[in-house]
């Protein structure tokens, strides 16, 4: 079995995620999350929130709709810019994302490739339908949004969003106003984001409707060359991509040698600080890659995303984007309203930086580089402040007033953090159930705890345990994590 | 000015909520929060799931997609019975919600007629367009979905789920096993629902787009008539409206005057409890209201109305919905697969009773009854658990080391609440803009502090100021709130 075979037997076993609507068959690409995996989920949410809203007193969390109107998809240029090359099948008329099935076939990365480069390797190759085989047509182009029609008499075209950020750009200049006119200016969204994808796959990798965390930072472009906590981070050590090997450049050398501005330098280190020292990434498995002008979004002049190795490969999972005045231009001119502000004396278009994170794709990667196995046991080794459970608490058996204090000690423990409360069937397969979730720390409640009032801690990953007073617990396991 | 105008411009200049996609001139019935709006929506709905999810340790949050395949919709009734009666205007085109037109003509609630009844009462009453004055067509219904082609074929049609709910109910045997086949389970959603409102209307209360906060609770259907903590609240009094007048009636008293079952009732009170005493709604703001045969939606055996008395009047913001098992019996019927579970030595279907509320509206609520002004100011009188920020940190002046000091107690007190710095212009009018934003503290940073490590606490409601010594701030803050 693959890991990502295991990990799905194990997130539909314990709850963590499951194909949405699965009694009907479920629509590939859009999954649903389970009790265990939304409690991940919420927590790695907040972790993101936590972390990059307190980068700056002046980053902000807004809530903006998933429906928008289709002038603002003009404006972004997502209406002509955001399609996929397609391929129909003549014989089975299937579709299927023509530098998909070419990659699949030679092996290569041909994403940022025309409809026309594509159309003549499929014919050089001999490339075929992968369902039937049959013969492939002309690739042509599809727009990846969902249109929808609003109100009774069908008046008025919108589309679900295929990405946050234009929530915030579209309303830019009414929080500009409202937080008091100050730059460098953060505004946030996490939230869903919808795409039509022609072939979604690999679980949550590549999802029709998905969660993203982005991060808009409105700045004055003349001060894209500094950073008021540059100092912090000019040190730091970037895993950079170059070429085919991997580098180790410190703030200062990739504004030096890649040429890159250091307001942006400063947002790739804290994204990168956000993986391994937030999210416990190992460094071996974390890369900042480079796009290519092919491959970068249309919307981009500088384009780092990062990427995690999953056994499948190194997958995308964040961005650092710098999408310059494209966007608020844009509105300026479909709008014909002024986007412009008045700032330092000046009167610009503010650019932006836009961290953008793919929150599935991230919590699937945590799943699996925490995935263990020790003999027939699976083990979630989750950091403790990103496991479901931080604690469970078990009476060793149902009678002699060992539930009662279990309970009491449960919901003491309840006050502090997020506890189970596991009673079902042997101790020995409770340590196994609650290994699986991630669990991080088991409690359990037994004869000697009427005796002497103390208890066992189990910790997770070492399996040792160690013997504290009830008094001490709260304490104990503060400790602990 | 109405309040709900006074709203507005409160919110749309503190950063609540505003037109979404406002440049483009918007879509009537979408709104987006701004930053304050959001932070006191996240807190509102932390407390929504601390409180419901603690009401049993089978109660656990889910989270599952907006996109849904069309037989969910099939099964749940939704494609036939999901309609709202539309009256076109011969004239000028424009479709009307006919029990709506009709009920301001009248002033009289008609929601659950028949198309026919309604075409004969605008005949009868010579009902006109109220755009043009037009004629109107006799009413026709239109379902209220939003319906959706997915992939590139345009093979599946699905829909924007029009209630969180489904996403439970398709997915309910899945979760029953993971959480170790106990009953009662609760599944709780917290998430986006969309409507095609023909009318949208009175800002956050009739949108489009919304956030409902779903509960629903799988049973036993013969043990509707028991709860196991139902002494906790048999003599709790519930403010129900019985005809034209409000009536009292302890759990014990609705359930033998009004018939309901006990294990009804206890949600019904639960529901309240939150209400007054999380939200700290007024007793006299509030009512449970039984909806008739004609009201009821139409999968509902018995339905309760939370309502919340606004200037605009009665305002539905919650339910308590007696399903049964039709949710379960429609995709049992319509995927083919057996929804039974084996519990308690018997095979049955599990009913379902479901705790649901709007968060937008309740969210509005909050701001229209938590408004108040004195003299030339507004004051958002939030409980102190649900205003944006806790506590507001100002320097008295910007020099003397006043603002080293004041960001030091700021950064200190970021550990323990939601803090906002404010240096900006006089004293004076920080505190009539933290007031406006429901901020519940205001400390000042002095030149005593300086002197003696003491500042000033100004409390929002009393504007009363206490001093007290730095190092008893965090203890003095969690006293007053």
């Amino acid at each position: 079995m693959s890991i990502s075979e295991k990990i799905l037997e194990l997130a539909k076993r314990r709850g963590f995620f499951y194909v949405s609507s699965e009694i009907y068959g479920g629509i590939s690409g859009i999954y649903d999350y389970g009790p265990h995996g939304t409690l991940l989920k919420r927590k790695l949410e907040n972790l993101w929130r936590k972390y990059f809203l307190s980068l700056s007193d002046n980053f902000f969390e807004i809530e903006t709709a998933n429906i928008m109107p289709e002038k603002v998809f003009e404006a972004s240029g997502h209406l002509t810019n955001f399609v996929d090359p397609v391929a129909k099948c003549k014989k089975c008329g299937t579709f299927h994302r023509a530098d998909q099935i070419i990659e699949e076939f030679l092996h290569e990365n041909f994403e940022g490739k025309t409809a026309q480069e594509l159309t003549q390797l499929i014919k050089k190759y001999n490339i075929r339908c992968p369902r039937c085989k049959g013969e492939l047509g002309e690739v042509s182009v599809l727009n990846m949004m969902f249109p929808l029609e609003v109100g009774a008499g069908k008046e008025i075209r919108a589309y679900l969003r295929p990405e946050t950020a234009q929530g915030a750009y579209v309303n830019f200049l009414r929080n500009f106003n409202i937080l008091r006119m100050k730059l460098p200016l953060g505004l946030a969204i996490i939230g869903k984001a919808f795409r039509n994808e022609i072939s979604p796959r690999q679980l949550l990798l590549r999802q029709r409707e998905f969660t993203q965390a982005e991060l808009q930072i409105f700045f004055d472009p003349r001060k894209l060359d500094e950073h008021e906590n540059w100092n912090e981070i000019a040190n730091y050590k970037l895993i950079i991509l170059s070429g085919k090997k991997l580098d180790k450049l410190t703030c200062n050398e990739a504004v030096k040698k890649l040429k890159l501005p250091k307001f942006y330098v400063y947002y790739l280190a804290k994204m990168q600080q956000f993986f391994l020292d937030e999210l416990g990434i190992s460094e071996n498995k974390l890369r900042l890659r480079q796009l290519s002008d092919e491959e970068k979004a249309f919307y981009n002049k500088i384009h780092f995303d990062f990427e995690i190795e999953l056994e499948s490969g190194w997958k995308e999972v964040a961005g650092c984007h710098y999408r310059t005045s494209h966007d608020l231009s844009g509105h300026q001119l479909v709008s014909g309203k002024s986007q412009e502000i008045f700032h330092d004396g000046k009167k610009f278009l503010p650019h932006v930086i836009e961290l953008s994170f793919g929150i599935d794709r991230i919590f699937y990667a945590l799943l699996e580089l925490n995935y263990a196995e020790d003999k027939d046991r699976i083990i979630l080794k989750l950091p403790a402040k990103l496991a479901p459970y931080t604690v469970a608490v078990f009476p060793l058996v149902n009678k002699d007033k060992l539930p009662e204090k279990a309970q009491k000690i449960y919901h003491e423990l309840k006050q502090h953090f997020d506890v189970v409360y596991d009673d079902d069937s042997s101790i020995g397969k409770r340590y196994y159930r609650q290994d699986e979730i991630g669990t991080f720390l088991s409690i359990t409640i037994d004869y000697d705890t009427l005796k002497n009032n103390t208890v066992t801690i189990r910790n997770r990953d070492t399996k040792k345990q160690i013997r504290v007073k009830i008094d001490k617990l709260v304490e104990e396991i503060k400790k602990l994590i």
